[in-house]
């Protein structure tokens, strides 16, 4: 499946969140990361993330579409790579 | 059509951009924007943050999806909500 994944996660953890997320998507915008991904690797994925943030504070949000061919993506302005960025 | 709009935009224009964007979708995250939009009201929205955003620096990912019951979304920790935010 296509999956979108944007966090609003507090400063002491963003980077714990970013480090994991980046082995399994891509980090597409500051916020943002995609990517193809199966069901299994996504579950395990939020299980980590589940015990990094604080439930109470940290919001985060999957989009998930099963065939990326229902989902178009336009960009205005620049398109991030921030995949390479060393955390 | 439904959207997700998210952006990483410079300090001094992120509120005119979330201004703008209040128009036309809904604040569910910091940095997200989604709802039900038309074609022609997303187009506009988008012409009219093309005049405020520096194409140079900033970034906004625009993902629509035809039908909503393509997508699903999930959340981990804190479903915030930011629409009633005053700006």
């Amino acid at each position: 499946m296509f999956v979108i994944l944007t966090y609003d996660v507090g400063e002491k953890r963003v980077n714990k969140v970013r480090k994991k997320l980046k082995k399994y998507l891509i980090w597409v915008q500051n916020s943002v990361f995609e990517g193809e991904i199966t069901k299994g690797k996504l579950q395990q994925c939020l299980l980590e993330l589940s015990r990094i943030i604080n439930e109470k504070e940290d919001s985060i949000y999957i989009y998930e579409v099963n065939t990326p061919k229902f989902i178009t993506k336009n960009i205005i302005g620049q398109e991030k790579s921030l995949d390479d960025m060393f955390l």
